[in-house]
């Protein structure tokens, strides 16, 4: 099975595919969408949209699991990233049932084996897990991929999480 | 000129379209878009999603007007609040550059005469404004073709809101 993880953020969406046809899991492909503060909300919120659907076309996900957010600063900031969390969730579901969720704590006890990992320990474990020759790159994109990691583990060991 | 207006909302979606060919607005049809607190968030934000298309593709609206959001309760309100108004600005975003948005306050104003009118106050006159034999019902389909009666008001004295 192909999963797709993504990070998801309104600067920055990170995304990652493995493929799980095998018991390990194998990398095919990660990146991130990003749009820029100089352009308006309409427009960030079209890249990301348009940019899950090209994923989406060209991955074609058995299943998609997001990273859940934090948001503690303000109002205003949960607003903006939750609109853009909401239209990756969106066209994803419109192509899918099969959308997990996970916590970054979860996600980190998956990859790295403890909840508090920092990000270069992510990267270096994903590194060591996928057999891959250097560290993913940037963070966003490595905890997207730590996100699909953790849903091929879940699944292993039965606790899978979908998105209420 | 045909203008849509959107009162975006998770549990409900208001919309009205209204055509300004002439001197004076004219009412076309409204609506909302419904979803369900027992249907999961992707189910919700996927429905709004290929509502708000089937609206685009339906009435091919020359301009989209957003009413303004406040949210005040707490930061997961916002958060799936502000998922469903961005999965409806993505799509309209991916449809035409034309979108704009007002606040309650601003389209209380230019419907009503003033900022602090109440919701029946506001479906009266829009009733007298576009001759209806009734008044639009529910309360978000009235406040959705408020927004457009407003931007349709505020071309004509010269003060667009385009959304930022």
């Amino acid at each position: 099975m192909r999963i797709m993880g993504i990070d998801p953020g309104l600067a920055t969406m990170g995304w990652g595919v493995i493929d799980c046809s095998l018991d390990a899991p194998e990398f095919v492909s990660s990146g991130i969408i990003q749009t820029l503060p100089a352009e308006s909300l309409p427009q960030r919120l079209a890249r990301i949209d348009s940019g899950m659907d090209e994923l989406i076309m060209l991955y074609k996900p058995g299943a998609i699991v997001f990273e859940q957010l934090f948001f503690a600063k303000n109002v205003t900031t949960a607003f903006n990233v939750g609109a853009a969390r909401g239209v990756a969730i969106a066209r994803c579901a419109r192509f899918t049932d099969a959308l997990y969720e996970y916590t970054p704590m979860q996600i980190k006890q998956a990859v790295v084996g403890y909840g508090k990992a920092d990000k270069q320990q992510v990267q270096r474990m994903i590194q060591l897990l996928l057999k891959l020759p250097e560290i993913i790159q940037p963070d966003d994109a490595a905890d997207a991929v730590a996100a699909a990691l953790t849903h091929f583990q879940s699944g292993r060991f039965g606790s899978l999480h979908i998105m209420k």
